[in-house]
């Protein structure tokens, strides 16, 4: 018996907006349109960011509630995953929306650096966006950004900061943080595997390596983000 | 012919005070005649943070410059590395006593998590600090505190920020961070030579794991820190 393959769409991310490509959906009627296009042709995760009118970052929680109601009727069934990565917010306001109990929630449980930046997500951040999404059955998906990130999010489950099985998610290819590298990714599997029997993973490559990801993750019968 | 193994002592960390041991040398003339008796049992490298009068941790160049004369005159021929953690200072302060020309300077080349915050490396940081060991002819060593610090320092070694060969030392056992872990010690060594052929490496074991890591950074051909 073969094992399907969940495929996770991210409709749109944090940075580029309609100047950078014309068809990025920004707006939560665009996004609710493009996620249902994705939806139909199969994907079963909706990986969601929101914007401002100016189509700069937000975490406002009105305007997740938007998208999930327009995702539900649009999308029936549809897994609603929403971000808690910083670039949307600062601090706890990166979590205001979990009270919505989505599906699914982005975790971070490191830090790491990102192009021009740190990516901060320190200690009592973390543990306090795991325990919210604890308290309104959010299931995470663990951001890992680096291998430390890995055996950090196998630790919360076993303290009972996070609710097994662990859906873990490898992200490569940033720059200044960990590249597409196989014998890496490889390492990152068997990390899992050895430290969370019972854990489910997907890849997900940023920019030119997204194609690439996509393939070794589904060969290697994880998951996927595209 | 057997490789010779560098022993590296860290004499004075950032952090603990005389109030945790009193017999943490924090005065620089304390700092040097312990040094000096690690010189003599042994050890090659020195790693030196320097304290202000109250213990606190502190980056003044003109402390390290005492720290230095005293450490010439009692180890003439012993390495001398100075600390630009983040402990220390903040921003390009962690920098400022490179112009000293030491043997070796510390160099994070990442950002991770650390028991209670983050330890912030910011990119732009990192290349300066970087820059200045290259002006100043001072040798980094890569401080990884993660598997993508290994994977950024064979990058700037390739790319020209860094000059090879490298010099990291394996971090395990921070909380938050990277743990003591066999099989990732073992994969660490082999990304790094997969990398950079050439690197030389040291291990580092905090709190408990110390003895630990040094039984298994001198079976495994590496150097170490006590
Ligand atoms: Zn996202
Ligand atoms: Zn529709
Ligand atoms: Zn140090
Ligand atoms: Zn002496």
């Amino acid at each position: 018996m073969t094992k399907p393959c969940i495929i996770c769409v991210a409709i749109t991310g944090s940075v580029p907006t309609k100047a950078d490509n014309p068809a990025v959906p920004t707006a939560i009627d665009e996004q609710v349109e493009s996620t249902h296009a994705a939806f139909e042709a199969g994907a079963t995760i909706a990986h969601c960011h929101v914007r401002n009118e100016d189509q700069t970052p937000s975490s406002d929680p009105e305007r997740f509630a938007r998208l999930m109601e327009g995702l539900k009727r649009h999308c029936p069934g549809m897994i609603i995953q929403l971000s808690t990565g910083g670039r949307s917010g600062a601090g706890r306001a990166r979590g205001g929306m979990l009270p919505l109990r989505p599906d699914m929630a982005s975790l971070s449980v490191g830090s790491n650096n990102f192009p021009s930046r740190v990516y901060e997500n320190p200690p009592d951040l973390v543990d306090w966006l795991a325990a919210e999404m604890l308290a309104h059955d959010v299931k995470p998906e663990i951001e890992a950004f680096d291998l430390s990130h890995i055996v950090q999010a196998t630790r919360m489950a076993a303290d009972g900061r996070l609710r097994a099985p662990l859906y873990v998610q490898f992200v490569m290819g940033v720059k200044n943080a960990m590249p597409l590298d196989r014998e890496i990714f490889d390492f990152y599997i068997r990390t899992l595997n050895r430290l969370a029997p019972d854990a489910e993973w997907c890849g997900a490559g940023i920019g030119a390596g997204q194609i690439l990801m996509n393939e070794w993750s589904i060969a290697a019968g994880g998951h996927t983000r595209t």
